[in-house]
């Protein structure tokens, strides 16, 4: 097989690339391309438990609860307990992370256009379809 | 943004995914997804120097030196000093990975058909297509 058809490179390539652009534009902000995916999450539903954060973003509890820890440190999110189920844990974005919103949400607007500059509206289409499928297969 | 239609988050994601199983898949032949890439340019090439290898395969000097005194020690590939240029390195492949490279693309055929497994082949083919687009951006 040639490497350019081997999908563990190709991913691999263009991962490493758009997340090393991201996570430049993202330094401005002291955030980290995953604390950008834990603030998407609580920008759109307003409070999550960790575990749903963990389903939104396809990471296991250890892993999101590391993200989680460094992003209270850095004042982005609080965590309270859940007064409906007090074994639960509820986690909020802080007026700190609310007030950068429009500019991260622009810094990944500018990712989005530079990963996608050279490729058609169909093809851009049919690459985020497929990425999700692949995220959703089960191997 | 949603999070599906954030490159970064669909890249990290599926690449994730899809290293995960690769590199489960090679376990057996005590290699790496990173050299997996250096013994396919290697069989397919011949010899080598790092820097050519760097090239095909997107990474730095230091990072693919890394990876080749690994792959060495493993007994992989052997290095030695090209007689045309005494300051050049040539890279080749051992008679063990010789040995293997047919399992070994069998496991990548393996990866590729899982990771692709729901896509149409037209999809497949503008998804390589484009993550190719990507790598070669300039951004």
């Amino acid at each position: 097989m040639e490497l350019k058809e081997c999908m563990n490179f190709l991913l691999s390539v263009s991962q490493n690339k758009v997340f090393k652009y991201f996570s430049k534009l993202l330094e401005e902000y002291e955030l980290t391309p995953a604390q950008y995916g834990v603030l998407n999450c609580l920008w759109s539903e307003g409070q999550l438990s960790p575990k749903q954060i963990g389903e939104f973003m396809y990471l296991e509890a250890p892993t999101i609860s590391g993200i989680l820890d460094k992003m209270q440190k850095a004042g982005f999110i609080e965590r309270s307990v859940d007064p409906e189920n007090r074994r639960n844990v509820l986690v909020v974005a802080t007026q700190k992370s609310m007030e950068l919103q429009d500019k991260v949400e622009a810094a990944t607007a500018e990712m989005n256009n530079a990963a996608l500059q050279n490729l058609s509206a169909r093809d851009k289409a049919v690459l985020m379809k497929s990425l999700d499928t692949i995220i959703k297969s089960d191997f």
